[in-house]
């Protein structure tokens, strides 16, 4: 399952949302000559609304863009690879505010116009004027299509490009297109997983209902695919609306939000499991639910705490224990259950005598872990990860080479 | 260095503390047939004291100790490896409690005199009549220099077996020993690796100094070689003290107090030192030092957070940076400097232009980083740790069969 391509688009359908182009490009950053530069560009001014790292060491494109996003409105970003622009002081904000002004005055766009986001190693100058002259290319290769390319060139470890679309009709007879792509890979180590995640649509939305959606879809997606803290200097999540689809904005609380909303659930949704799916090494996608905690932050201790367990090649119910208990989520060892796909492995905190079912449950390249606390009404809670093989040494200590 | 043995004795020789005896013996717990079972007793009652895991999923000999240890005193341990008597519920109390009551009646000693650990599986019955019937030959081998074979039979994954010992001259003209095993590995991966140490002592001292010199020693040792939420279910603590060196017991403010703690504290940093060389695949082990931190609780944010950057085989600067601003500590990302091995390879936030010299210093066997965070006149903290080889998951796939 793992670093294989995901399924193709049935009617092999090329993905586009009106008003919206985008291009992916070599650009001579990567060594190997591969796509590295991408462009998505809204033909007129969208609503914009961004999502980015927590650390507290953040890159200079994320720096310029939370500044630059507080406009509202913005016609694209300029997204390069194999170049971080982290740990690159001054310098790397001159660099990453001289691309986008170049583009915007090339594009014939205001000043402020668009953002930037980069992904790759951290701490080397950014080859701002191998870019620069890039972009004439760029723009070049800009088509309503070019998405494909576009997720193509945000890769870094990635081993297959990771792009979603979907069409819903919304009361009132309008249809609304969301296109996604995104970029992952390496989640597993804590420090080294940018991940990035940048969002088309035609829907009519303020900034501020399109940011309360975002956030939204990002809780239940994205972020439940990391450990809270192994968040990269780079990580950026963008949403590009332009209201194409026409009619009034969809406001929160109506029903034209709510597909909207229930959408893009589950475009990130798609997005985060491909970025699973493709981690350094994984040979196996988990789903791990927690039930019964006493509340949501013992739900979300214990399940990331239990992501842990599954970390090498032989997760056991002794292992899920052991994280439980170091969670710091509130439950009595002696009333959990737990079950491997389905099969009841533990009742009461002890042994329910399932070993060998359970040895093959798990064995299986999708595998869902559910914990039964028992200690409170808290709703459930899922994330996803993977476990790691003898890859994923391999991938990290080549990284720089 | 990993995996090797320590460097011998130089005189060959035999470690032992007046009025102590230990033993180390074969129960059949271990399918291979190798130590399993140890003792270790003391000739008349001594002071414990104790530090358990702070899991909520504590295992059954966990449960015991807790409770045994109130009165003060104690005569010694009895402990397994091969299983953990973990997720056993009430039959694991009951097995452990059989144990050492058999123990306890055999020796003539007195009801609730005998303390128990256990390292191992998780969630299987422990074999109790295979150990209650090696008892009678665990008893035999006891002897004033067994500590080796006891060190040996507490061992799960360890490559070797682990043994500090120290005399030290007192003020008053009295000396003391101080003798101490441990065993860890699996350190890296969470919820895996049961930490057990236990000391004894020809000292005197009460339980209440004995307790207060061991909270110490723990802390700056046993407890800087893990991440705070990787307790496991077994984790125990123990230190016993005869008084045997006579006087009157030495208190905390008084010298001779003074002179016994710092003795606590270098062997428990000796023994934790030996557990991380010994760590699951570790190649190389590594110091990494805080300064100018905020708070010691910065400190230690970033200190544990920085020690995720070394998973895997290629640590750089971009990733301790990249931990740094993910651990949650305060600082700002245009201040730190980051020293490898003495060479400033970060200045300010930025490449110092040192890639190459920081190469070479990191692929040492022995890697000391510094992070200087310059935010405050918080102490420096230290811990330690080591990377990660592809031994790792092999080690750990292997490890139920």
């Amino acid at each position: 399952m793992a670093r294989e391509k995901p399924k193709k688009n049935p009617a092999g359908q090329i993905f586009s949302v009106r008003g919206f182009k985008a291009a992916g490009i070599g650009a001579g950053i990567k060594r190997n000559g591969a796509k590295d530069l991408a462009l998505i560009l809204s033909d007129s001014p969208a609503t914009v609304a961004g999502v980015f790292t927590k650390s507290a060491v953040r890159a200079a494109p994320v720096l310029l863009d939370i500044e630059r996003i507080k406009r509202g409105t913005s016609r694209g970003v300029v997204v390069n690879s194999g170049n971080a622009n982290a740990c690159t002081g001054r310098r790397g904000l001159k660099d990453a505010e001289a691309i986008v002004t170049f583009a915007e005055k090339a594009l014939g766009l205001k000043n402020g116009e668009l953002l930037v986001a980069s992904t790759g190693v951290i701490g080397v100058p950014l080859p701002a004027e191998k870019i620069r002259s890039s972009l004439p290319a760029l723009f070049q290769n800009l088509k309503p299509s070019g998405w494909t390319d576009a997720a193509e060139a945000i890769r870094t470890t990635d081993a297959f490009p990771k792009i979603a679309f979907a069409k819903k009709r919304i009361p009132g007879g309008r249809t609304i297109s969301l296109l996604g792509m995104a970029k992952g890979a390496g989640m597993i180590c804590p420090s080294m997983a940018t991940m990035l995640a940048f969002f088309a649509t035609d829907a009519p939305l303020t900034a501020a209902s399109l940011k309360k959606a975002l956030v939204t879809s990002v809780e239940k997606s994205f972020n439940r695919i990391t450990v809270d803290n192994d968040t990269s200097t780079n990580d950026t999540v963008l949403i590009f609306a332009n209201g194409l689809a026409g009619g009034s904005p969809l406001k929160p609380g109506g029903s034209g939000y709510a597909v909207f909303s229930k959408l893009l659930d589950e475009l990130s949704l798609r997005l985060s499991h491909m970025i699973v799916k493709d981690g350094e090494g994984a040979t196996r996608f988990i789903e791990i639910e927690v039930f019964g905690a006493k509340s949501r932050k013992d739900a979300e201790l214990a399940a990331f705490l239990v992501k842990t367990a599954f970390f090498g090649a032989d997760p056991n119910w002794g292992r899920v224990m052991a994280a439980l208990g170091s969670s710091g989520a509130d439950f009595r060892q002696d009333r959990v259950d737990i079950y491997f796909d389905g099969i009841k492995v533990v009742k009461d905190g002890m042994d329910a005598g399932k070993e060998k079912q359970a040895a093959r449950a798990i064995k299986k390249k999708e595998v869902r872990l559910r914990v039964d606390l028992k200690r409170g009404k808290s709703s459930s809670l899922k994330l996803w990860t993977s476990d790691l093989s003898y890859d994923y040494v391999r991938i990290n200590s080549s990284y720089r080479s």
